[in-house]
């Protein structure tokens, strides 16, 4: 039987199993593995033990690995020399529920409501994780092997920062070398735009706190006499950017790389306006960096936001002070090549050149981690646009992702490894919100996209 | 008997009752008349009721007077036509109690500790409007009558911004009619250097809110699309200083009158020194307009500032998001003969040059008042500062206040009187604030000095 054959073979197998996939992506969602809340420290154990035990089933081997924080999971099948090897990163643990009002349905009793699983983990990740482990299944069951060496690490705590998974993954680097890692934390482009995403944004998030005056101060006493933190603030953070809108830190766009011809005008040709972003977010203008369109901003320029501001008297009414202190919480997103860590250093020397001296400055470090763009003409990229197109039945578009995985630079630098962002919901699917959701046509053509890889990355 | 032996017997009569009245005014202390409680209503009206009878024990006429609000009481001696009429101002209201654990002792159970009266209201109003009192009494006690035509307007709504006090002195215009109102809100310069206030500060308080997107954004997958509304809220106040710590709002400075060089030079020959207050404050350096000192800029030089600033994710940690608005508590300090009104206009028209068409801005007012500004050379102020100077046996300085007494301009309006800010107690009196005190020795300086105050009315 040709490869072709075998990889039709075990789509036909998803198409006819989608029901029973369903209701058993429906047992995983039901388990509330919220890894930020100890109380359900049970949870996440139940849902790992969960996965490791459908792993089995599906025909892998699979097992339990501890970290110091909730467990990962490991399986594999058949590991054979010489063929390529891919590895499946995922997650099994969720975001909590937020705001139970704002929740049609219970966070975690997943219902099906105009053809969307709805339920907090269905996109993000128990749903798209899950198609990798299905189309194992689909080839282990038809094929009776699979034709790569496919690899699995699932681990519980991505939505607490992935603590523990660095020492994981340096602990069983050898376990878990791999020729690409195969993620499924990103989205479609649109509604019958399926995609594949080639890149991620850097972060350096930073606080900003400007001290004045021990305590706060009556306004009116003391107006006049001593500078006030928020004022300052206010100024430093106007310092931050230019009328062009470009970011004034000196050296900060220094290693920015532009978008290749071909990429720019595949951005160009995607069903996207101004217009219908501002309808969507409710701004009434668009606003970036001069020189560049909405999307190749969000896409492929480094900003610089406030992410939050605070200081002296925050509640209703009025009350006249001079606050002792003010504070902002500034964020970057950067693209290849900025080094995260350089501009963290960039930042704080802007900042500090830009505090005057009736104040003082402290500067804390949140979040630090690099961009990440992928390699568009690899085998692997290669063959996940192909797996894409086949799942969907429709050639996916290459997109870049404005949000940050700093996963993808930490595996990169520990396996090695270059990753293949294949992204199955929609982006509008409530991640990380109220009704989180995932069609069940998108699952089902993600199971499909993630068999037809798996063909694929062995046909080359 | 002569004028002056008349004073002197009164104030003999202060002299010899100071143990008695310091145990009276324990009694109205321990009422905890807080007026923005309303559980704490009757003991508002309690207060009121103390007052009033307290009054009559002197030999005044007095009543209750009922507003929308918390009661007035309204006192006053015999009235002879031709006599110079002195319409005293006060409060028995009190501010709530605070943190009680930064009380060293109860909040409303007066001790005295090291010479001083501790008690909220010890300072503001209560312990400084009984000085009135008492000084009526001690005429009434030993001249028989009062020399002048005194009156008294105590009201219990102070410390909820007199909500309701104009309609009262408006009411009541004829009953309140008088040459001077004497109000003792105001404090000493320092240990040691009592003092006469000359001037108070206007106040226009607004509130800036900057919209953007309809709800928080994910700082990745939009940044760079549309205007962050903390960073143009920061752009904007920013905006509203140049670099000489100059407000740039067009119009701010054109009314604002200079000190008097006889008043510079009195301010200069003041125990004030930068390091001074800076010791005290917490601040590495002090700030502001260029070209003045900084106590000229306390007392007679416009400020604007940052009393409070909000906007995004704003508790520990971060969170990766553009805030849908961010807003900021804005006041400017204002002074002779700044019109509130007219810079309350040119600041709206300032904050909305500057907002860009990204966004959109919302102005509240919390507060408009004028500045006040007494003529010092008036003959009602040159008995002030002689009556200052035999209640504390030593000359009073001139000074002026960085706070606003909304009251001084309403009832300059209503009346057509002018103001005689005679403040008894100490600037850290810690009024508003924990442990607030009235040293017992400044409590009986006070009563003297308000004595005197009546008989060198009645001598002008």
């Amino acid at each position: 039987m040709g490869a072709a054959d075998s990889m039709n073979k075990a789509i036909d197998y998803v198409n006819a199993n989608s029901k029973r996939f369903v209701d058993e992506l429906f047992d995983l969602l039901r388990i509330p593995s919220i890894s930020a809340q100890p109380a359900h420290a049970p949870d996440v154990r139940k849902a790992a033990e969960w996965v490791a035990s459908r792993c089995k089933a599906a025909g892998l081997s699979a097992e339990i690995v501890e970290t110091k924080g909730h467990p990962a999971v490991f399986a594999q099948g058949e590991q054979v020399a010489g063929r390529p090897t891919l590895l499946v990163y995922g997650h099994y643990d969720v975001q909590p529920e937020g705001d139970l009002k704002l929740w049609n349905t219970g966070p975690f009793e997943p219902v099906i409501d105009d053809g969307k699983i709805v339920c907090r983990g269905a996109a993000d990740d128990k749903g798209q994780a899950f198609c990798a482990i299905l189309a194992a299944e689909a080839w282990l069951k038809t094929a009776g092997s699979l034709p790569i060496n496919l690899k699995f690490c699932l681990e519980g705590e991505e939505e607490v920062g992935s603590v523990n998974l660095e020492a994981l993954v340096r602990a069983h680097k050898d376990r878990l070398a791999c020729d690409y890692i195969v993620i499924h934390d990103t989205a479609q482009f649109d509604e019958g735009a399926p995609a594949v995403t080639t890149a991620t944004k850097g972060l350096v998030y930073k606080e900003v706190i400007i001290r004045g005056p021990k305590k706060d101060l009556h306004s009116g006493s003391f107006g006049g006499t001593v500078a006030n933190p928020a004022n300052v603030l206010a100024q430093v953070i106007a310092s931050l950017h230019d009328d062009k809108c470009r970011v004034t830190i000196p050296g900060f766009y220094d290693a920015v790389v532009e978008m290749s011809a071909e990429e720019v005008s595949m951005m160009e040709s995607l069903p996207f306006t101004d217009a219908g972003l501002l309808s969507d977010l409710g701004s009434p203008r668009t606003y970036g960096e001069a020189g560049y369109s909405t999307l190749y901003r969000r896409w492929a320029r480094p900003t610089l936001d406030v992410n939050g501001i605070y200081g002296g008297y925050m509640k209703e009414g009025s009350s006249t002070i001079i606050p002792s202190l003010a504070g902002a919480k500034i964020s970057m997103r950067l693209v290849a090549n900025q080094k995260a860590s350089d501009v963290g250093r960039q930042f704080d020397e802007a900042i500090r050149s830009q505090v005057p001296d009736t104040v003082t400055c402290e500067i804390l470090d949140h979040a630090c981690c690099d961009a990440y763009l992928a390699d568009v003409t690899s085998p692997g990229m290669q063959a996940a646009r192909k797996a894409v197109g086949i799942g969907f039945g429709k050639e996916p578009v290459l997109i870049r992702e404005g949000g940050s995985l700093p996963i993808l630079p930490l595996l990169k630098n520990v396996l090695g490894a270059d990753s293949l962002m294949l992204g199955y919901c929609l982006p509008s699917a409530n991640i990380h919100s109220p009704n989180e959701f995932f069609h069940v046509r998108d699952f089902e053509a993600g199971i499909r996209s993630s068999t037809a890889l798996i063909g694929l990355m062995a046909a080359d």
